[in-house]
């Protein structure tokens, strides 16, 4: 199948004012790991290179695409063997590792490799792997009588975004991270080519402001709600994370396990509750 | 400054077949590296844990919200000291590279940092230092007689992509990147929560047919255009990369190193040109 893999999900849509459960579709967010076997025949190596967060399907592709942008190899060839492993262990999906073997005469250079790469955060290999990493990455519990949020602090939020957003309004380029209280008080916002930088800078703000953890504060992003994006917001001890786009299966999973509140599609006059639908007033 | 920096650009904007020229704003998209400085006076270690494209502004606050985020500082006065970097050497822009001071009693576990961070491609520090190792990077060179594309033809990569992006229009969640020939004609279209795994999935699938390099292709993007799709596509060969959202300054920079075609903002009856406006067909 060439198009990208969904799930189904029970959510709450929130129209003009009335709840309604319904069925919806996520697109599924897993993460795949790439391991690297190369060198002559009797001098193997074995490498995790890369831990990156997808949708499953066309595995071998994402495989080989990622290997020949990184100049590791030119030509279907130059892999011996693509598989999904099977020595996973016991917490990890086999069908999230892929093992490759590359051609004994591919030359691997580890240390420029390393030099090459970037590194953004991450914290496991499976989705269950995944979340319970996050459960052991010191994050504050989130409070138990976080207050409330009414309906129309919900909607005013994106009005504010967009009254703020300049840059983004002008080039239509940047996403942004905002901080409200529970009454829908903007106080903190943030820009960035990148979604995660955005919301690192916002945390790193409130980290300064030692408004650490979060407690009574909502978190909205102007794009769409990924796994990573959650787990910062459960960092930072936020009970609510509001979505302009759409959340992914992992990010809604990461919601319901910590009991965050988690909003999708955030529009004038509707949005989607994925997860904590207690939190929000009728 | 709390939004995002920008700068001026000029462009030619295509409307209903016409073409002019004029000037835009671009969100700005520079590396920034992070080196931290951790353990006791008598044992001090320096490493490079990070680079990241970002918006320039706020980076103290990105390098702090990143550090809470990974768990590797608790409150504020675990950073002894931030500032740019000033030794940062004949390629590259101090204002990309902060050098962060850990309190000597913050414990760094460097082994479970390095499990616990992504890698993705990347290529450098400063923006110009990115471009020359594009260059080095083993791309193959672009066609210079690439054939030139009427303007209904880009009009109608995003009516097919729309036609065939199925997962997204059920879930808004996922990102497309699509190959056309010259003519129009749909090749390859592959979906993904990442939009660096939908072009790397795009790009394997082509590698594995040998139709690399993609020397008379267009790579559409249904998101941004990055400094690292714009690489991608580089690397595979294609003349021509059409984005539906905004590029960021670092991607029309590098397009036009490259003379790579670069169209963003691609909607039924308009379009803009960032770079290589000779194969675009009046």
């Amino acid at each position: 199948m060439n198009q990208g893999k969904v799930i189904t999900a029970a959510i709450s849509r929130v129209t003009n004012g009335s709840i309604q459960t319904r069925e919806d579709l996520l697109a599924v967010e897993e993460p795949l790991e790439i391991r690297l076997g190369f060198g002559p025949a009797d001098h193997r190596v074995q490498k995790s290179i890369l831990i990156t967060m997808r949708t499953p399907g066309n595995d071998f592709e994402l495989v080989a695409g990622f290997l020949y942008n990184e100049n590791i190899i030119q030509k279907p060839d130059d892999i011996q063997n693509l598989q999904h492993c099977k020595d996973a262990g016991r917490h990890s999906n086999s069908e999230n590792i892929v093992r490759v073997e590359l051609s004994p005469e591919i030359k691997v250079n580890l240390k420029q490799m390393e030099r090459h790469f970037y590194t953004t955060s991450s914290c496991g290999v499976c989705g269950k792997a995944s979340i319970d990493a996050v459960q052991v990455a010191n994050c504050p519990a989130l409070p138990t009588d976080a207050p409330t949020v009414p309906i129309p602090v919900i909607h005013n939020l994106i009005v504010q975004l967009q009254k703020k957003q300049t840059a983004f309004r002008h080039t239509g380029g940047l996403h942004a991270a905002a901080l409200f209280d529970c009454d829908g008080n903007l106080q903190i916002i943030r820009e960035d080519v990148g979604r995660h930088n955005a919301l690192d800078k916002l945390i790193g703000t409130a980290v300064y402001k030692k408004m650490i953890p979060l407690s009574d504060g909502i978190v909205l992003v102007s794009g769409r709600a990924s796994f990573e994006l959650v787990q910062k917001t459960l960092r930072a001890g936020a009970p609510m994370m509001v979505a302009v786009g759409a959340p992914s299966s992992l990010a809604v999973d990461l919601a319901q396990t910590f009991g965050l509140t988690l909003i999708g599609f955030l529009r004038d006059a509707r949005f989607n509750i994925y997860a904590g639908k207690e939190r929000i007033e009728c």
